[in-house]
Order: C-alpha cells, then sequence, then structure tokens
C-alpha cells in the first residue's frame, strides 16, 4: 500500500475544502454574521494548516493507483472532508453537537438532505450558504473535481478513482484521458447549474435562494433554505425545480453524447427510456390517486410530478406533505426511494442501470430453466454484458439488502414505528433525505439517538459511495502490506 | 409439450386429493356432522370422478419428463388441487365465498397459515380437520408424494418433478433412485409427525387437537383450530410445538444422514449452523426486550422461544400477542419472515442456504475487487459451489423482491398501513401467516380486497414453489411446440 501517495492526495482535499469555504466566508462578511465568519474562518484557517502539513510530508509520494488505494482515498477522503466541514456548524454554536454537525454535513456531502435542524431559517447565510453547497460539491463528487483541476504526476491519475466516486454498474470513460473525462463531466455540471440559477432567477427568485436551491437540485441533494422546503415559492420556480432535477438524474454522459452530436448513440441507452418511463408513469398514477386532495387536476398533477421527480432522482425537496397522501402514492413513493436515479448522474439510489440487469438476469434465468443446454446472453444498449458486470450488481444488490436489514435492526433499538425506522434507513441509504411517518417532509432526524445517527451517517456514506468502497475498509486483506 | 402425460399426472392427482378427504368425512360421521359431510362427500364423488375421466383420456400416455413438464405440472396440479380443496368450505357455506374458500386452502397447502375466518371455533371439524390436513400434505409436497407411491413407468419419473416442488437452491437425490428418495423423506416426515402427536398427547391434548397441532407443526403451516391459536394449551404442549417446529425447520437430509449413522457429514453442514444460530440468537435477543412484559425471565424466554420458532421456520402459531411488542423485536420478527427455514425443510422463506451463498458472493467479490487476478471459488459444504447455482441464487432474489414489490404496490390500493401491507406481503410470500398491525396474530386477512386476496394467494403458490414454476407459465417458450 503506497500511504504517502494517499497522504498526498488528502492533502489536496483538505486545501481544496478551505477554498471551497470561501464564499460562505464573504457571505458572512456581507451580511455582517460575525459568530458564523468566525467559525468559518477558523475551520479554513486550520483546513489549510492540516493541508500544508499533510502535504511537505507526502509531496515527494509516486507511484501508481490500483483499486486498493482508490477506494482508500475515496473512503478517508469523505470521512475527512465531512469531520472538517462539520465544525462551523459546532464552532459557531448554530448546531451545539458535534454528532448533529456531523451528520448535517455528511447528508450535505452525500446528497441525501436529511436534517436534524427544526428551524433552517434561524441559521445564518453563511452557513446556509455552505449546507447547500456541499450537496453541489459532493453531487458530481470532489475526487472528480480534484482529478479534473489538480496535476498529480504520471501514474497519478487512475481509472479506480473515478469509479469509486462515481455511481453506477460499470463506469466508463468519456474520453480516453481521465483528466479530460473528469472535466468534461464537471463543465456540463457547471453549465446546467448555471441554466438553473438562471430560470429561478427569470422566476424572481432572490439569488441567494436561487444558488441554494440550484446547488440542492443539481447535486440532487435536497437540503432546503425555508422550513417549507420548496412549498413558498411560486409554482414556476417549482417547475423549474421539477424540471432540472429530473435532468440531474439522467447519465450524465448522455449529455455528453447530445454535445458531440451523437443522437443516434444517446437514444438508445435502454436505461433513459426506463427512467423517464418510470418517471412518467409515476406521476400520472399519483396524479390519478390525489386528485381528490387537490382543486384542479392540473394542481394535483404539479405536485405529484414535483414528488415524484424529487423522490426518484432521490432530491428531497417537497411542496406538498405527501407524508398525508394516500397509501397507493405513499407506497410508490417508497419503491421509487429504492429504485432512483440513473448511473452516472447525481442521484442515488439503486440505480435504474441496475434495476434494467436484474430484470434481464431474470430473463435470461428463466430461458437457461427451458433450454438448459442453450447460450443466453444478457444484451444491454446493443452490447454484451459481461459476467462479471452482472455477478457485480447482484452482490451489490445482497449487500445494498444485508446493510438495510442491519441499520433497520439498529434503529428499532430507539422503538419508533416500524414504518419510520424502515423509510428513514431507505432515505439515508438512497440519499433522499425525508421518508414517511416521523422522518416525513415535515419533519427531522432530530429524535433519534446519538447511535442511530451514526448508523444513518454511514449509510448515507454507503449510499453515496456505493457501498463496496466502505466495505472494503472492514476486509483484513486491505490492510496487508502485500499488493 | 407431452399433454397426455401431464393430465395422466394430474389425474392422479385428483385421486388421491379424494383419499385425503377420506378421513374429514369420517370425522364428520364420527361427529354427525350432516352438511359438512355432504360437501366433503360431493367434493370426493367430483374430484374422484373428474380424475377417473382425466385418466382414461390420458392413460396411454408415454414419455420423459423435462423441466418444462415437470414445472407445469407442479403449477397446475397445485392449482387444481387448491380448487377443488377449496369446495367443502363453500359447499357447505361455512365459508360463503368461493374467493375465501380458495384462500383458506391455499393459504393451507401453501403452509402458510394466514386465514380470512374471524372464529375458527365456528367450524365443523370434518372440514377443522381438512384445513389443518392440507398444511400436512402441502408441507412435504403432494407430487413428492406421488413420486413415492405410484408406479408410473419407465420415464414417468424425474428429478424434476422432485426439483420443481422440493425447496432451496440445489436439490440432491438422498440415494439414486428418485421414488426411494421420495419414500425416505415421507417415512422421516410421518415419523416425526407420529412422535409430535405422542408428545402432545402425553400433556394430555385431546386427540383430535393434538392431530390438527401436529399437522400445522409438521407442514410448518400454522392453522390452529382455537380462536386464540396455541396460547389456550399448556406450557408444555408449547413447549413441545416450539421443539418440533424447529425441528421441521431442519433440511430432511440431515435426518436422513443421521439415520444412516453418518454424523460426521451432518454436522458438515453449515446452513444447519447458521439456522440453530440465528433461531437461539434472535430467541435471547427477544427474551431481553420483551423481559418487562412478562413477570419472570423464564416466561419472557417461553414465549420468545416460541415465537422464533415459529415466525423462522414460518410456522406462524402464537402463544402471545407479538403484534404489542417493542420494535426492535417486531423489527427482528419481519427480518426472521425473510430468511426463513432450511432448504430441504417444510418451512418457507428465502431458506438459510440461500443467505449462506449470498454472503459467500459478497465476501467473494470484494476480495475479487482488491485483488482483480486471482481466483476466488465459493465453497459451502467444503465442496464448490457453481457459478450456475450461485446466479440461480441471485436471480432468486432478485425475482423474490420483484414480486414482493408488486405485490405490495397493488395492497397499497386498500388504503390500509403501510405495515400492515408490507407484512401481509411478506407473511403470504413467505408462506407464514401472521404479520404485524392488522395482520397481527389477532387478526385475519378479511378486510383485504379480493384483488388484494387474488394477489396474496399468489404469493402464498410463488412462495411455497419458489416462483420459477409459476414464472415459466408466463414465458411465451413455455407454450411453443417445439422442446
Amino acid at each position: 500500500m503506497n500511504r504517502k501517495m494517499i497522504g498526498k492526495v488528502l492533502s489536496f482535499l483538505l486545501l481544496l475544502e478551505c477554498l471551497f469555504l470561501l464564499p460562505s466566508a464573504l457571505i458572512s462578511i456581507y451580511d455582517g454574521e460575525r459568530v458564523a465568519l468566525r467559525a468559518i474562518f477558523a475551520t479554513m484557517v486550520l483546513s489549510a494548516g492540516a493541508g500544508a502539513v499533510l502535504w511537505l510530508v507526502c509531496r515527494k509520494a509516486q507511484g501508481r493507483f490500483y483499486a486498493r488505494e482508490s477506494f482508500l482515498i475515496t473512503t478517508l477522503g469523505w470521512l475527512l472532508l465531512s469531520a472538517v466541514g462539520a465544525l462551523p456548524f459546532r464552532l459557531s454554536g448554530e448546531i451545539p453537537h458535534y454528532v448533529d454537525a456531523l451528520f448535517e454535513v455528511i447528508s450535505g456531502f452525500t446528497t441525501t438532505g436529511a436534517s436534524i435542524l427544526t428551524d433552517v431559517e434561524a441559521m445564518s447565510r453563511g452557513l446556509l450558504f455552505w449546507r447547500s453547497f456541499t450537496h453541489w460539491l459532493g453531487g458530481m463528487g470532489i475526487l472528480v473535481f480534484l482529478l479534473a483541476v489538480v496535476p498529480m504526476g504520471k501514474g497519478g491519475y487512475s481509472v479506480h478513482l473515478l469509479r469509486a466516486e462515481s455511481p453506477g454498474p460499470s463506469v466508463g470513460k468519456l474520453v480516453p484521458k481521465i483528466r479530460q473525462t473528469a472535466a468534461i463531466l464537471y463543465l456540463i455540471y457547471i453549465a446546467l447549474t448555471v441554466l438553473c440559477v438562471i430560470f429561478l432567477l427569470l422566476g424572481r427568485m432572490p439569488l441567494f435562494d436561487s444558488l441554494c436551491t440550484a446547488f440542492g437540485t443539481a447535486g440532487t441533494g435536497g437540503f432546503g433554505i425555508k422550513n417549507s422546503s420548496i412549498a413558498g415559492y411560486s409554482p414556476y420556480c417549482q417547475t423549474v425545480c421539477t424540471v432540472f432535477m429530473a435532468m440531474f438524474g439522467v447519465n450524465f454522459s448522455i449529455y455528453f453524447l447530445l454535445l458531440l452530436g451523437k443522437w443516434r448513440q444517446a437514444v438508445r441507452s435502454e436505461e433513459l427510456w426506463v427512467y423517464l418511463g418510470v418517471l412518467l408513469g409515476t406521476m400520472t398514477v399519483i396524479a390519478t390517486d390525489i386528485r381528490p386532495l387537490f382543486p384542479t387536476l392540473r394542481e394535483a398533477f404539479h405536485h405529484a410530478a414535483f414528488t415524484v421527480s424529487s423522490i426518484m432522482t432521490t432530491t428531497g425537496f417537497a411542496t406538498v406533505d405527501f407524508n398525508a397522501w394516500p397509501q397507493l402514492s405513499r407506497s410508490l413513493l417508497v419503491v421509487l426511494m429504492v429504485i432512483g436515479a440513473s448511473a452516472g448522474s447525481t442521484g442515488g439510489g439503486v440505480k435504474c442501470a441496475r434495476i434494467v440487469l436484474l430484470f434481464k438476469s431474470l430473463s435470461s434465468q428463466i430461458k437457461r430453466m427451458l433450454h438448459p443446454r442453450s447460450v443466453n446472453l444478457v444484451r444491454a444498449d446493443g452490447h454484451v454484458v459481461s459476467e462479471e458486470t452482472l455477478q457485480g450488481v447482484s452482490t451489490y444488490m445482497s449487500a445494498y439488502c444485508a446493510i438495510a436489514v442491519v441499520s433497520f435492526l439498529i434503529l428499532s433499538l430507539d422503538d419508533l414505528s416500524l414504518e419510520t425506522n424502515l423509510t428513514a434507513v431507505l432515505a439515508c441509504l438512497n440519499n433522499i433525505g425525508p421518508g414517511l411517518d416521523m422522518v416525513g417532509p415535515t419533519s427531522n432526524y432530530s429524535m433519534f439517538s446519538d447511535l442511530s445517527k451514526v448508523v444513518l451517517m454511514l449509510d448515507m456514506l454507503l449510499g453515496r459511495l456505493e457501498i463496496f468502497p466502505l466495505l472494503i475498509l472492514l476486509s483484513p486483506r486491505t490492510w496487508k502490506k502485500a499488493g
């Protein structure tokens, strides 16, 4: 294991975090928020200082990244960023307990959007900005950002690093060079975010609100800056969110193909059609189901569309209290929570690509049982899917279920309702935010015990990093000397 | 497809069903239950008549069974037996609606034990006996019985038929000949059932009650003949049930190995240890959790042991209302519902063997991610597990989840609570019986709509026949002429 190399990357991450805190500091200066500013500034100094020391120690590191190092960097990097990123909340006293502050910032970076705050509007604007900004950073990934902007010498870039942080069953490079792939992903991400901000500004949403809402939308995070989430904004602004949430749930390689003019190749993506089909199908069913709750069908569809888009992309914004909807709609939302968005998007969940592959494996298995000697290859988007990928998907699902079950059992120690525990686990593991019952859109996560909060934090990280980088930390083989 | 051969086997099943109704008819004669007797007798005549006609048409059929025919026979056989077996309840008027009667008898044959009856004690003894007897017949399987007792000519026996009806990821023959394997399984089954009856009689349980309770225990079914299930019997009788339920949840090949004196081979079964470990572990945790609800620790453990044994083996008997237990215990019971008993037992659920294989695949996958070029074979009980079996297990799990999700959504149309819908689906799909909330041990399934009841019936059959025989019916390939 190349420990110095790992240290070097972590030092860059710390320096970057100092930089990322700068906008929040500027907002605090502008608004004259002294306490928040002091907390943010102290964290910046600490982050930069620790980063500089680590860099001095490890700056001469050389060598290649293999799968093991990449997984380790990803996990340690995310833990470190969260541990430091939680400090401003704690130091300013706006979140008095460190566990709560950590919960909030992990929820931010993993784009979950689950909050322990009972009154969001009481927070300073500097910290509100930082809270929403973590969504944007975590959405596309901070290591992907690092890959895009920091030159790290020969062998320092590895597809493993991209793979470890990017969601989906098989992560491909858009272009042969990793650094360019990362840069393209971020450019598309920035362009779409800017577009979202412009559309929100056109709806007369204030600049600060537009930025924070766009961060939550782009990262499919879901932290609102109002206690009523998005309910207080105009229907136009809500529709902008609906459309942009759905767009950020699409695989970014589709946008890249569209930019290159390769329409035919983009349209051939089966995942895209499944994603859009489920999205529109559920919107229609839920709109019909909740029709009696609203004066017009149009209004029912407006809220159904917003909620489906918010839950399926695992954003978690809310315009209405969907916890009070009829059972069919509630059940559909729980299922959408698990399905999630597309692979290679900023959304969480199991991902449509995996669901498609699971159904294809199933159909191939049935054929094999009827005709044991026939050859049945699974195809997706016109290509044969390797046995390795298929095996990876089913193992992922097993691990996913095992984690959900264990978390669910530990949460049960708090003796809240089964529905609360179940949807809290699903909402955190799939990076959504709100669940049902006591963790519904009008509630928050403050009533859980510290143990449950720690479990939910782990679930958020496991969900965002797609389980294996974290699980591998537990394997004794990871810590052996020999490669 | 060899249609006549299928018809021939179905004719045997109809004739057998007439025979199986005989004990109930005798009990009705003995007790002077005229209405019930007339209904049972009419069904016997119908069953025998239809069987005889079918036999005359198909008696000259010859040929081999392949996987396709075996799956088809299994599914059609179970549907036919249930359709006919429901008649006595409907004809006697004791269950006025045919859908309800069908629900009750499918619940019986599949050893689920979910009931739509609000007052079990109001039923005639003849029909109560038939209701419990279906558990015993369905437990080991009616086709397995057929294989054991009816000679069907060369090629008529096939391991496919045994496989289609027997639970578990890889069904093996105990001895080279199928007919002998089936006979041995039934002999062990009968011996254990007789033993259970004797132990219950020693506890001064009346003969009728002992027989019915033993049928429910042996088949891991769970229909009680009292409204309070097993709560009214002595603690001794309850403990007999606890022990025998746990015994019927063990893979029957273990008993066969023990009979042959092959202790060492029997003890090498990993599934056995996982099964016993989970059983005893959960008993201890739940006993601790429910301790405050009972006057002594001993009593708490008594009920914890009974409930865990009942739920994990998917029997569904109850001594107390576990729906009122604290959340940790309730959550553990839900997890036990899914895990289920051992492969090759009369119990349902996913089966410990599959859970073990899923965890082993997971660990092998993690090793493969760390060292992509290493060879990682999955071993169980000292043997290498074939890729085919592993793939089969993961496909099974995907199908299982998909069925659970779809059923859950359809049940949601009834607008009952999420907990009710979720546990109703799990309790039926895993052949348990009682769930939580409105389908808890003190309630029943009568409040569901007919649509939901049909869905739950399908779930019971899918659970008992382990999904694929039914799914294959839906595949267009099954109905093509060419083999």
